[in-house]
């Protein structure tokens, strides 16, 4: 018996929302859940008990980071992911697709493989669906990704479809490659900003029966409307009885509208970026901690958030990214990633009395109160 | 009655060294102590709840630094350094006559005051005694340090005169300046390399009666040598009754000898700043953690400490070094800081039981194990 596992609880009455529970050999994830990123097998500036205490159950970390630093024997050496980083949770690794076409300067693309400089010392590097697979079977990820081809939008439907196709056999091969039970493998569902291309992925990647799917390739560009309209067609043409993670996204406000439409998994590394640069997520929209209306504020950051951000006045977080002082980024970190954990909390509960919509709306004209742009 | 009190309990039998306890209104610090340095209102690389479990009794705040920004008011209208730090034990402010010498460009020195260029903004400012306790009033530390008058080493017997008599007379106009009674004021003995100056100076801020006092204008550039035998000196020459701090010291074979001599508080900034370059200290000597050598080990920094660094393995700490990660900063931060309050949490023991010669021993014959050098 599979140790993989993937119960859904309930669904909203008056919209797609989902509440389920995907086991893993590392413990349950209660969902729709968020992931902080560990790109490089930290979550930034925060310690392990600090993303422990912001109720994160599963973190995310990067293939394409880890293999070129510290490479992936190292980590395996170390203890794989769960003991380099001492989380004892489940694990997810992407698998450096979404990378090479967003960080690396890729120098070729094959059906056998993508050819690539890597962006820390410009050697060249191969990674194919069996290369990504032996990575993150190596880093001992609970979830890998499948090795997808991503394309920049817009693209001619010609080669959203060249994309499609090789995104299908690569996933193939990927499952084919793969060595450990312990270890489930997520396809990614491509096809642009094209419905049809989209549910015919979908599809055809159902028929491989993975134990969960992703969408990918959005949130490269497109408007917030352009992908719920994508997460709108897509959604119902996945499997029911599988997680549906959307990968990279997003905002407060994405999170509640493609929850709506059936997503359960996301990751996205907004919280931890803007935290770094002064801006917190609050139910009143965002703030910014650098701007001086907040210098003699004696009020935390959001009142009632148990982080370690809310402690403190927001007089004084704004001192620390003024002073240019290591806890400012640490606190508001913190406190973003508190914040998207809560909204999830929320969101489940919402889920299981049928209110999802009630919630969604709150939070929405919340949001819309705050002065202050996000970033 | 004083909410201030010094209780010394014991002298070991084979050494100066002292075992006491000093009251103030935030709650008694455990001496030998060593306080953290939260130059800017934070303690670099920690939050607070991460301070408090280095299990540091006391922290030091700066003056000067805060003054210039947020400055003193806006301290105070967060609450004080205590509710601006949310920092609930002792908080010692130093007076900025250090950082006048060290940071800022001082223009003048008159007996009436200081006149400095901010570092930050290069803005004209004006330092006087009288200044310099009603800054520290409006931080609301527990203990003040009064405005002495530090001069660069080596210096003429004449200038270490001069700056010794000023010092002194500087000292009587911040105590006639004190208003508030929750704050104790500690007085600095200066007087260079000169050990007749030094006891000089020793006795006649004695005659003032201050509630501590400390020795400063150590640390400058002067060998291991030549501090300790000022403190052999010195000590002897100030009150047995009151708390005595040595400003700004030091490396932990600094903390022991000092120790051995009479010195019951410390502060510095090596353990963070060391931490943030890659170092830890440890009771096998310094580690360099950007070693190659460290790549794959499995060890923690140190066996059996308790700090959130030392849950992790050298080869895991490097990686974060390497990939320029704050993390790596903040867990070797948290583990030098850490390993001070080891050291002087097992001083304190071995005082008690007349062994702290032994103790002082075995300590250095295990540094000189390593085969890094300290940074």
């Amino acid at each position: 018996m599979s140790q993989f596992q993937f119960d859904l609880h309930h669904t909203d009455a008056h919209s797609r929302a989902r509440r389920s529970t995907f086991h893993t050999p590392h413990g349950p994830v209660e969902m729709p859940a968020f992931m902080p990123v560990g790109t490089q097998g930290t979550v930034k500036g925060l310690t392990i008990d600090m993303v422990r205490e912001t109720k994160a159950q599963m973190v995310l970390s990067n293939t394409y980071h880890l293999a070129l630093r510290p490479t992936e024997k190292v980590v395996k050496e170390l203890g794989g992911l769960h003991g380099f980083m001492r989380w004892a949770g489940p694990i997810l690794t992407d698998s450096g697709g979404f990378q090479l076409f967003s960080l690396a300067q890729m120098t070729k693309i094959t059906e056998q493989a993508a050819v690539f400089r890597s962006h820390i010392d410009g050697s060249l590097l191969e990674l194919s669906p069996e290369r990504a697979i032996q990575i993150q079977e190596d880093l001992g990820s609970d979830v890998a990704m499948v090795l997808d081809h991503v394309i920049a939008l817009p693209a001619e439907d010609v080669a959203i479809r060249a994309a499609c196709e090789r995104t299908i056999r690569w996933a193939g091969r990927c499952q084919a490659a793969a060595k450990r039970p312990e270890q489930a493998q997520f396809a990614i569902v491509q096809g642009g900003l094209n419905p049809k291309m989209r549910v015919w992925c979908a599809e055809e990647l159902a028929k491989l029966d993975f134990p969960g799917y992703a969408v990918g390739g959005l949130s490269v560009g497109e408007t917030p409307a352009e992908m719920y309209a994508v997460l709108d067609e897509v959604c119902p043409a996945m499997p029911v009885n599988k997680p549906r993670y959307l990968m990279g996204v997003g905002t407060p406000q994405d999170l509640l509208n493609a929850v709506r439409r059936g997503i359960d998994l996301f990751d996205c590394v907004l919280p931890t970026r803007n935290g770094r640069n002064g801006m917190a997520f609050t139910d009143n929209g965002p703030l910014k901690l650098k701007n001086l209306k907040h210098q003699l504020d004696t009020q935390p950051v959001e009142a009632g958030c148990p982080c370690p951000c809310c402690q403190h006045s927001r007089g004084y977080v704004r001192h620390l990214f003024m002073a240019d002082e290591m806890l400012g980024p640490m606190l508001l970190s913190a406190h973003n990633l508190t914040y998207y954990q809560r909204l999830l909390t929320g969101a489940r509960e919402a889920i299981e009395q049928d209110r999802f919509v009630q919630y969604y709306d709150q939070k929405l004209a919340g949001w819309k109160k705050s002065t202050e742009a996000a970033a």
